[in-house]
């Protein structure tokens, strides 16, 4: 890599961000992306497909690293703990402070495209937990179940995380969403037997 | 309306579908559907937006509609329930035979760009009924959990019954995907307490 082009992968995606923020993601391009980041257009497009994959560079690597902590992951008995467990353990840190993240998370949220993209990827990812899971002789109907319920409950901490801004740690976050669950799952239990000792007494 | 368009929208919805098996989704024209429909390019244009939008036309009438289910569902103390109750209470086969449902599904399932919209439509959907569970009184912190995890439970049971192709109904197979959901809930409980109990005689 030349000399001057050192750095230009992080220069570009922080030049990204601020252009979305400063004139929405709609309006940007790739060249006012590269002009901001004082590169060449040609270097832009040597590191990312498009402009939406500035804010989804990193995904395989991370998909692979988090694919493989199932794999090794202890014990999955509890299927749906292991898939949180491993996606709540992960140092999310390593991949931007807090603040980038939640600003990454708020500018997602806010795009469709963005949005779009995002879901299909956490599809695809719980998809391959559930493989993981199954290959680890999780029952067919639970493994698949598990694994997207548990991206699920893992997505619901991860926001909390980023919205607390404070030094809350995400696996007590997961922890809370997931006794949360538990409860909401407990009180359909109860009530669908209220219902059921109500038929029987009026039958 | 002119008398000879009359039924346009059914024959391009079943010509596109016929193309989409035949060709693949990607080789298929608007164009090719609306000869095979024997109408006119434009005709086709007059009722979708795109080709996309002809597996998803009848989308917005269908969330309005599962949204007001959820509204007037008569008991929010299971929230979770209430979504999964008021989605697999509904009269899919309204849509189309559950034949003409499954070989929608595959489509779907097997185009990228067609599931990313169903994804972000289902996304906005779980939104919505998570709204309405807070107007309702739901707490803030359940409420998108319930939606989500039960817009969730709802599209695996669905998934179960188009799969069955027998006479199961969808309102059982939402009850069995809630079953087992309660279960893995359960396994998550208990290895959490023989984990806290092995810490405390460890300690």
């Amino acid at each position: 890599m030349p000399r001057w082009e050192q750095g230009s992968k992080e220069r570009l995606q922080q030049a990204a961000m601020e252009l979305f923020e400063e004139q929405g993601f709609e309006d940007t391009t790739a060249v006012q992306i590269a002009k901001r980041a004082r590169v060449t257009t040609r270097t832009f497009f040597r590191y990312f497909a498009d402009k939406q994959e500035v804010l989804f560079a990193d995904e395989n690597m991370l998909r692979a690293a988090l694919v493989r902590e199932v794999v090794q992951a202890a014990d999955v008995a509890a299927p749906l703990q292991s898939v949180t467990q491993c996606l709540s353990g992960f140092d999310w840190e390593s991949l931007g402070s807090r603040e980038s993240l939640r600003r990454r998370e708020v500018m997602i949220a806010s795009t469709p495209c963005l949005l779009e993209r995002e879901l299909i990827k956490q599809h695809q990812m719980a998809d391959e937990f559930g493989s993981v899971l199954l290959q680890r002789g999780v029952d067919p109907n639970v493994a698949g179940l598990a694994a997207h319920v548990g991206v699920h409950v893992f997505r619901s901490a991860y926001r909390q995380w980023l919205e607390d801004g404070d030094d809350t740690d995400l696996v007590s976050a997961a922890e809370t969403v997931m006794s949360r669950l538990a409860t909401i799952v407990a009180a359909d239990v109860s009530s669908t037997r209220k219902k059921a000792s109500a038929a029987l007494r009026s039958s």
